[in-house]
């Protein structure tokens, strides 16, 4: 089963048709893995290049431009299983940031290098492009990757922020109303679980609009963008979770280790609300902050004991919530057994403060690892 | 009290001298800001700034060349009180990496930038060298801070690997012998309380010997290089640890915060040696190792009640414990009443293979908050 998000941000009505019909495609090529028989992480890097790939989301094409005007992107890939993680931060030049963090981690799974030097799980800048051309991953021209969108919201930002320093309000604290900055927070992100079980949750995004050159988000750190741990004892759960939303906050509070840490508990539902506002909102991490931005995709899964299934099928049983204090965040998810994608915008309810409430939402499925 | 390293690494006999002479002076500087009324963040930036300049400690001047022959430094710090953080990565050209990290972090604390923008806590690379020169901090040709011992362990380890590559070693996992290679782990870090009571970490590091240009390792990562809390309950005690070793081991464990959670515990002692075993030696998320090289020092302290103690003097009573599974560690220790430092070079116990055994020590003292 793959569950997407396209990102926690602002989305308004003429945007929405785009954002969910990216998130549908998503899910159609991981599930089009793990019907050929894909492992969980190979079916979330599917997902990633499809979502990194559309001009319309904040990662790969399409990506916010820095204060430069240039393209930096930060990505993220974890594997349940092996416990294996591979990043990259302030990439340029790179098509499909994910591929490179991707390959990373397989790098890490061959062992040492030569020498016996201790292969890089995070890699970063100019450095990381050179490692990624050398690994055979092909060298994109960042014109490609710029998209109109991106243009002119550089343009407009430009404007803004002259604007703003001209009246001598730099430095001074705003409020939170800026749903031009929200509206850029998009960070996408996948969370996954194969016919075996095993979760990978992988993350992108070309970070926060007008930032500076080498500034690097949560989606390239480590707990922070993505988490994946396949059950490690009976009583445990598998869990996978991907963030999206503001990176500075995002990073101080470790979200997505903190999500899949709760998910241990016996009420999902109850566990990551509570994650979602003691964790991030209310959190001591961020306590000079009256906006948290940001949202989460989470999936949990348990194989049901054998001794209550006939045959040899083994169940899955998978629980999938999303959580925002964003204005809106839009998400996907499909299994296999699924026809097609189901989409959605989650909005904050009525009268709710961005940054400051949260929305929850979520499903359950069961899965016969005959069929997923 | 100041608490510093300069390395869990190798410590030949010939190089014992130097590396405590240099522990020694770091603490000299982070006892005289503490004497001057200087917070911790202050006092472990002073700290961290003398280990930095030494040329035989593997950050600042003196670091370990990557593969191309050049210097990129990790660092990063952390406010227990405010719990701010700031870190950067891959850093070239700048003679204190920690100063970056701790500008980054005052930034932070000022709020927004101009048209809201958050101000970064993570930089890397270019984008970081520009902005720490657009912040007042003078810019350092590499020459200046490659050293004659440097230059020639780059070129043995260069020899090195093209012998490994010729005799087709590459990709061979190889065994944990590699004396050169752990001699050359030796991050810096440093732990602090000040008279209030409140904790902050450092730590600071070239990175492996022969890394891949833009690798970013546990120095400059959240939760795996450095983290300090301040007590925020009654209850509870504040932390500081500071980690050195292989960085991909360190990331991948959050060592970091890890031995921070388990200084909660009563035992301090067995907690240490409960998490270097069980989240570092034997942790799930380096199933595949055979050998973890690492090494931290922690702190914790706790305000006792003013009802046990007479008039206004309130004593903090400080533990402080360095635990490593290099074959040793150079640690050097301090507080504002003591005349001046003691150092020692911790060794695994005699017989224990690095990697795969640990060794833990520790002391405990008082200070008084009038003096201290």
């Amino acid at each position: 089963m793959i569950f997407t998000s396209s990102g926690a941000g602002y989305h308004s009505e003429s945007k929405a048709k785009e954002y969910k019909h990216v998130c549908k495609r998503a899910c159609q090529k991981a599930v089009d893995r793990l019907r050929a028989g894909g492992m969980a992480l190979e079916a979330v890097t599917a997902a990633l290049i499809e979502l990194e790939d559309s001009p319309f989301t904040n990662a790969g094409t399409g990506s916010n431009l820095n204060l430069s005007g240039e393209i930096e992107c930060d990505a993220s890939i974890m594997d349940g299983k092996s416990l294996n993680y591979g990043a990259v931060g302030a990439l340029s030049g790179i098509k499909n940031p994910v591929l490179v963090a991707r390959r990373l981690l397989s790098e890490t799974q061959k062992g040492k290098l030569s020498a016996g030097r201790i292969p890089p799980c995070f890699l970063v800048g100019k450095g990381a492009e050179q490692w990624a051309i050398s690994h055979g991953i092909p060298a994109c021209p960042t014109e490609k990757m710029t998209t109109k969108f991106s243009l002119s919201g550089y343009k407009r930002n430009k404007r803004k922020m002259e604007l703003a320093e001209q009246v001598e309000m730099k430095r001074k604290r705003q409020s939170c109303e800026h749903e031009n900055n929200s509206a850029c927070l998009d960070t996408v992100g996948a969370v996954v679980v194969d016919r075996e079980g095993n979760v990978a949750a992988a993350v992108s995004s070309g970070g926060l609009a007008m930032k500076h050159p080498g500034r690097v988000g949560q989606a390239a750190h480590y707990g922070c963008g993505c988490w994946a741990e396949n059950a490690r004892d009976i009583s445990l759960y598998s869990t996978a979770v991907s963030t999206s939303g503001s990176g500075e906050h995002l990073i101080r509070t470790m979200l997505a280790r903190e999500c899949s840490t709760a998910m241990q508990a016996e009420n999902t539902h109850q566990a990551l609300l509570e994650a979602m506002q003691n964790k991030f909102i209310s959190s001591p991490f961020l306590a000079g902050e009256d906006c948290v931005l940001g949202g989460v995709i989470v999936l949990r899964c348990c194989t049901c004991g054998e001794a209550q299934r006939s045959e040899d099928i083994q169940a899955v049983l998978v629980e999938f919530l999303w959580s925002h204090t964003t204005e809106s965040m839009c998400v996907g998810y499909m299994s296999a057994q699924d026809s097609k994608a189901r989409t959605h915008i989650s909005r904050l309810p009525p009268g709710a403060v961005a940054g400051q409430s949260l929305a929850i939402e979520g499903g359950v499925c069961r899965l016969g690892t005959v069929s997923d």
